[in-house]
């Protein structure tokens, strides 16, 4: 593996293609570089210049004093190949690619860019890019890039008074927004350590970025910003390692809708997947999503400042001296679903004393004006993070002047460091920087939004809670090897569509269903002869590898009672299967005792173009199939994953109490989907995909109603077998 | 009714309980009048001191020069009620009344609140408040508060360069809320007129104050900050006529969860009521609803600068040179609901022209940075703004230098100036003050949020399309008056419950299902008469005033075939029926024909503490149920509103093609939507809720399965009646 450190760190930096003209690219980079305070050596390469902004410059990185660390290569396009395999021949083991026209450019751009991948495995270098817009190491004060953000003018690179101990990276596909990031967190001072940004990722991807980044060990917070994973299963190796060290890492997926893949698909060449995929596969791992600069910044600034002081459930205590702002911050946490109970008597008592007649100790504590001068915030906070029924505290204040929290200061700084709940602020006024100062300097994360500050406070919550359940172990119900090399020998013997009577006799040999949920009717008098040792209403279902959806083909007739009606139905089935497909090879017939009644749901196994099989939950019936109220996970996964995704569903409530329904046994359906998860994992070479349409949930225990299995070698050459 | 002129444009203030200690607020808020230019006359009025701030005192409103235009109540409150009764005798006419300490301070407040709505009464005075934080009329430097967003060192009132040529006003339930508009507009230069709080409302509400500013004919778009409307009529009717005055009311309404609630009920006494309600009401008029202080200024932004420029539809172009923005940007489109289509292809032969080999101008244009180095913003944009498939353009820039832009002015003027569609920017990294001040003096909105931008941009959509859907006749299919006299004479015979067969005979003078949907049978024989009679299969129910809830009680069988299955459900539904409630009067069993199959809907019309009769549409079925995918309205509406509530539903898809069925009837649907609503509205005094569930909607018409009426009169003397 090439070295990132080489690159990250390079005690000298070789810049090929620089310039002195400081209004195009190639000379702002250098210009940048030279206004920060990097102690390495800069050796600006040049074809026509002896000189460049002052410093000696050299005609090739192959007559440079010593090999260079890293080249910086900002030639065009066309250029790059030679020019990369020049440096490895120069010993050079690192190199970043700022020149754009390669795979996001047609065929020739796209030769061009393998050729890169070629010669940096040739010459084990560390590249990155190409179209990247390059990086910063912040503790090293290199700006590797052209950014204004990196501009002097901007600002300095480290704020004088930090939020919180800790240190946030940015590693970003697109270059823009990824400088954006330290720019928009200038006014929280934030400290950065590296902001990388990786362009085509040709070689290094962002999740050997973090990889490298969690060896480092001084980052604590990770800022991602992606177009695409290049390659899923390292990346979900990285967030794993990184949720287990308890560094968050807070995710931008841009190209989720139509007109975004699309364009992104344009301008780096990648596939943006599914944007249901990569949602489950964030929620699975424990990244926190974010829409938005705002949104992902204010998460930031929630687990900088608390640290591992992380709240131990969603009860909130709202802290405020303005009755409106409380109500609307007790809606904001409302919205992010978390609770603002009545806060316990005992703590109220202690609040009352200090309230005025016309305040309110309830929850949101509404001080007044007159309280708070009387209390002061950190004082008021305390009361209220002593209360047993709360888990944080959200202080709502007035930041614009200073006074006031400067006279609390030492107050302040006394509860951050006593108390073990988490304390946040919301200004509903604009803060001065003074404000701002002395609330980074006691540690309390300060939120211009109430729904960020909810937001944040719940993701806080969540990212403990999650971490929590991962260190739990995996009681994935891994069947029988037996089973296993069983199902494995019959995939090999099975048709492209196994229907259900064959998808059945698969499932079973994981628990998914009785072997024989029916009997296999051949003939009318087979099928009369199984209903009557059914003993109660039947199903009849037509059995074909031609026929994978019986129901659209009129191959289906249900509640039968009676030898006559599963007479009758018998020969309809079998003609409407033979209208609807000519040459149908057909199995038989399924009989089947009608499941008695309960939530209907489906359960399905997909593959995603990126990510591979996932796991789906969703509702059953057609109006739910319109509203879409369906959750993936990735597979295997175990009964706390599975049960964790039934809770987003939208409309879980269904499996409570519902409508004078008892509850529904949904320990029974997360075990069911522990073990189709364990199934497709197990199999996944043989798998396109799975429906268990409907499953239905019963009091006690689910039945599975139906089943299909799609093979995947069929899918490979007859793509659309399973429109 | 008092003039609020006197109120808002005195020509002399009286400060009553001024004080010379500006630590507290009695000397805050005169020390903050004196800080601004305010023409009028200030007079102190104290008990104890002479001079006040350097001003001379006066002992009592009796004996001032002249009697003030306005006086300003800040004594505790138990002086209020004499000291506003010497006000008027003393002969002013409005009063501010700063103090706490009334209605939402238990029974003695409720009581000195009703006292000073009597004195206002009887002086014809326009009095704010008490518990308002008081109010700025910014065009006349007059801040009659002690709010610190009017202390001189925050900053002027009014920015030197104003955003578009709009001015904005605040009506703000809360104090500290309604002056944050004005603190955190200010890096925004919004030009604001007026902000006015209005505490607890006990005489002149924000509808009042609404209704003086559209007179005033100065205030463009109107930011509102609700906690409970205290006049629904009121406020329907002010709403309506800023609407057709094309007056955008953007408004957050605060008290919509649980907790919220609770502490609106405790902090100013007012019943927050139901969220839904006032969305629904919102929804209808025309106001449009923001959830955060960043998303109400992004919106007044929009409306400020675009003013009456609103795009004709949501087809937006969207210009960048950053490749990942462009793709965020797009995604924040898609997410609000906008359409991001490629450009046809000779606004994209025209920009081709100027983009490097590696842009793409499908749209997002993604011009590179070379390509908007060649092009500048403004001809860019223009290129954009030409192709006839968009309404609107968001053009994505970097705000933190102002150079390029600056260079662009000249060109961005000319564009703004010509352009029939609005162009609207977005910044990834942060503004600099130049940066504004140069969009601000061209008139472009500019946002730091692209989902801020994005939804501001659908929000002048649709005020554009609501005004002009508003504007045409309502077509209330009203029913002939001898229709409506027999309705209510039939209602002045009624039961307190209506079951089915009462209520069909009601609502079918409406045309709301067919008068005989089936035969009130009263004997075995009856029903399978009339079974025979209907020649399909049947549907039996229990009608009974004491039964509303028949399918629970068991009193309903369906889909019955021959005299056999008739004569058992017959004795079924009545033993089910009288098991249920042993002294159940029973009308007889209605037999129906079953409906042929369909979508399934919910129609309703429920009672709402604030806002009367609304009508209510939802999805049927269990899981929808749990969904709670339902929209409302207020009674009656036409067919243009009953048609934008369906598009409401989150799974309004259902009604198109959908697994095969041809699209519902949705004209039908919305026909009988507008005639249920007629009904309720004509009736509304006798009608606490109506049932129509299910209703079936049919590829052609619609099928009412089931109708209830609960009765006014009887809730009010058995409020459980209806559980």
């Amino acid at each position: 593996m090439a070295d990132i450190g080489k690159l990250l760190w390079p005690k000298s930096v070789a810049v090929v293609g620089a310039s002195s003209d400081t209004h195009g690219l190639r000379g702002r980079i250098l210009e940048i570089m030279l206004s920060h305070p990097f102690a390495g050596q800069i050796y600006p390469v040049s074809r026509s210049a002896a000189e460049v902004q002052g410093l000696k410059a050299y005609p090739s990185v192959e007559v440079l004093p010593q090999p260079a660390d890293l080249a910086l290569l900002i030639v065009p396009a066309q250029y790059v190949p030679a020019e990369l395999d020049r440096c490895g021949r120069a010993g050079i083991r690192a190199a970043a690619i700022l020149s754009s026209g390669f795979a996001e450019e047609g065929e020739t751009g796209r030769r061009m860019q393998h050729e890169i991948a070629t010669t940096a495995r040739r010459y084990d270098m560390a590249v990155s890019g190409p179209n990247t817009e390059g990086f910063s190491n912040i503790a090293a004060s290199l700006c590797a890039n052209f950014s204004p953000a990196s501009d002097k003018s901007a600002g300095p690179l480290t704020p004088a008074r930090p939020l919180g101990r800790g240190q946030i990276s940015v590693i970003s596909q697109s270059g823009g927004l990824g400088f954006a990031f330290l720019d928009r967190a200038r006014p929280r001072n934030f400290k950065f350590r590296y902001i990388v940004t990786t362009g085509n990722e040709a070689v290094l991807e962002t999740s050997d970025f973090i990889d490298y980044m969690l060896d480092d060990g001084e980052t604590d917070v990770f800022l991602l910003l992606i177009e695409a994973v290049k390659t899923p299963e390292k990346f979900k190796r990285v967030a794993e390692r990184a949720l287990k060290a308890g560094k968050p890492i807070i995710v931008g997926k841009i190209g989720q809708s139509e007109p975004g893949s699309r364009a992104v698909a344009s301008h780096t060449a990648a596939l943006a997947g599914a944007a249901a995929a990569y949602r489950a596969i964030f929620a699975h791992h424990g990244l926190i999503e974010g829409r938005d600069f705002d949104e992902m910044l204010d998460l930031a600034a929630g687990f900088l400042a608390c640290g591992d002081r992380l709240p131990a459930g969603n009860r909130v205590g709202i802290c405020t001296a303005s009755g409106g702002a409380g109500v609307w911050m007790a809606d904001a946490c409302a919205a992010a679903g978390l609770d603002v109970p009545v806060l316990d008597d005992a703590t109220r008592a202690a609040l009352d004393v200090h309230l005025p007649s016309y305040a309110t100790s309830q929850n949101p504590v509404d001080s007044t004006a007159q309280g708070v001068q009387k209390l002061g915030y950190a004082q008021f906070a305390r009361l209220v993070a002593g209360s047993p029924s709360i888990d944080s505290v959200i202080v709502v204040i007035t930041a614009r002047r200073s006074a006031f929290l400067e006279a609390d200061l030492p107050k302040l700084k006394d509860l951050a460091r006593e108390s073990n709940k988490p304390v946040l602020m919301w200004t509903y006024t604009l803060p001065s920087e003074r404000t701002i100062e002395i609330l980074n300097e006691t540690g309390y994360p300060l939120f211009t939004g109430a729904h960020g500050c909810a937001r944040t406070l719940r993701a806080l919550a969540d990212y403990r809670a999650m971490r929590k359940r991962s260190s739990r172990p995996i009681d994935t119900t891994a069947p029988q090897t037996s089973s296993r090399a069983k199902v494995a020998a019959a995939f090999a013997q099975s048709p492209s569509v196994l229907c259900e009577y064959r998808a059945r006799s698969l499932l079973a040999a994981y628990g998914i269903g009785p072997e024989n949920a029916g009997l296999l009717a051949h003939s009318i008098d087979e099928a009369v002869a199984a209903a009557h040792a059914i003993g109660q209403p039947v199903a009849l279902k037509v059995q074909s590898t031609d026929i994978p959806h019986k129901t659209e083909a009129g191959g289906v007739a249900l509640n039968l009672t009676g030898a006559d009606r599963v007479r009758v139905a018998y020969e309809n089935v079998l003609a409407a299967a033979k209208r609807y497909a000519l040459t149908a090879q057909i199995d038989g017939v399924l009989v089947q005792p009608m499941a008695p009644p309960g939530r209907e749901v489906i359960l399905g196994i997909n593959r995603d173009p990126t990510w591979g099989l996932l796991l789906m939950v969703g509702l059953g019936g057609v109006l739910v199939e319109a509203l879409g109220d369906v959750a993936l996970a990735p597979v295997p996964l175990n009964i706390v994953a599975a049960r964790a995704l039934l809770d987003r569903l939208k409309g879980v409530q269904i499996f409570g109490p519902f409508r004078g329904l008892p509850p529904a046994d949904t320990k029974a359906l997360a075990d069911l989907m522990v073990r189709l998860a364990q199934f497709a994992a197990d199999h996944a070479d043989d798998i396109d995909a799975i429906d268990l349409n409907p499953v239905i949930v019963h009091a006690q225990g689910v039945s599975v109603v139906d089943a299909l299995i799609l093979r995947r070698d069929n899918r490979r050459t007859d793509p659309g077998a399973a429109e």
